[in-house]
């Protein structure tokens, strides 16, 4: 198999080096990227609705909708009031990588742009290795899905800044505990900052819509 | 990238080969083998220690329980009455693969065994590709993951021969419809058998107790 880890580090490489380049053009304009982490049906795309919905008129935003198949994220996205909205379908591939971002960004005009948020595959493992240029990853995990996942799926908490902790609505109908979830996400990275909220209710979102803002302006002063 | 995929053909042809010897010894041992899919936190494992409960004095089963990281899942399996639980940890793979699989039998005593479970890694996208020697996969989606999944993730759909339509306790709280995610499901794949349940009520749990009895009776008599 020493080939086939060969072949997959050329295409690491080749892949951190356009990362690299995407991330130096978005810092020249003082762009804030997030890399939007998560399993399948977590809430990626609703956070995005909400979030687009309460900061449009605050923030300029500009979103890269990734996914297998479908464009159903990006005409979301567009419906949520998405100014600037770009559609990466994968075709089977399991991630984005820097090359499809690279190639989105060609179609967004950039001048203004204050978020950039790239929403990735619905997929816990395949997308923590690659690096899509962006400032940080922001994990997200809902209250249906377990409270053990950042130990079975390390790499993923382990390479994000943020982890949003969604649907706590429907905590009361699982075992899931928010205290035991923050613990063994913060087992694996201690510098985690972590938010709960119900994309569903609405409860919860300012402290995230405060984090952006902060973000962004932290970026601007840079 | 013509390196890539030559590398990625190779890597799948001697998975396939494996797989067919998997096939074939299961064969002659009448086992039948089922390769659990779905995203992380779908409730692969609570549907596993549902089944052991119920079926463990009906149907001589062994389990083979795949993860990332951690061996939670098998620890699970063992306290839910499993005889023979194995463990994969694949270390950082999205996916199992027919080798893992392979290994992991080398520690199981097939004798007698009826029913196989493979549970595989939580991924909607990469376990799909990979034959484990099966003779059906297993798709379960959770109601609160969202009912356009079967489009958005078509391969797994296409690829399995039952789907699982698990926490459906939590219906009321979400927009999924079941009717919807059926039809979505069929527009890929017309012939999936399709079961609704809640393996935390327990409702809905008969009738696929039942297909895996009608599967083991077909097998012995084929």
């Amino acid at each position: 198999m020493n080939e086939k880890i060969e072949i997959k580090k050329k295409v690491l490489s080749k892949n951190d080096e356009i990362a690299a380049e995407i991330r130096r053009r978005l810092a020249d304009k003082k762009i804030v990227a997030l890399n939007m982490v998560s399993s399948p049906g977590s809430g990626k795309t609703s956070l995005l609705e909400k979030t687009l919905t309460a900061m449009n008129d605050r923030l300029n935003i500009a979103l890269i909708a990734g996914d297998v198949q479908t464009e159903n994220d990006a005409q979301r996205l567009l419906r949520a009031g998405g100014k600037q909205v770009r559609s990466i379908v994968t075709g089977g591939a399991c991630h984005l990588d820097a090359n499809m971002v690279n190639k989105a960004l060609e179609e967004i005009d950039l001048t203004g742009v204050e978020v950039l948020f790239i929403e990735n595959v619905g997929n816990l493992v395949c997308p923590s290795g690659f690096d899509l240029g962006e400032d940080k990853k922001v994990v997200l995990i809902s209250t249906t899905e377990g409270d053990d996942k950042p130990l079975k799926y390390p790499s993923m908490f382990r390479r994000s800044s943020a982890l949003i902790i969604n649907k706590t609505d429907l905590l009361e109908y699982s075992d899931f505990s928010i205290e035991r979830v923050r613990e063994n996400a913060r087992s694996i990275n201690a510098d985690l900052e972590t938010f709960e909220m119900s994309c569903r209710t609405g409860a919860g979102l300012d402290p995230w819509y405060d984090w952006l803002e902060a973000k962004v302006a932290e970026k601007k002063g840079s």
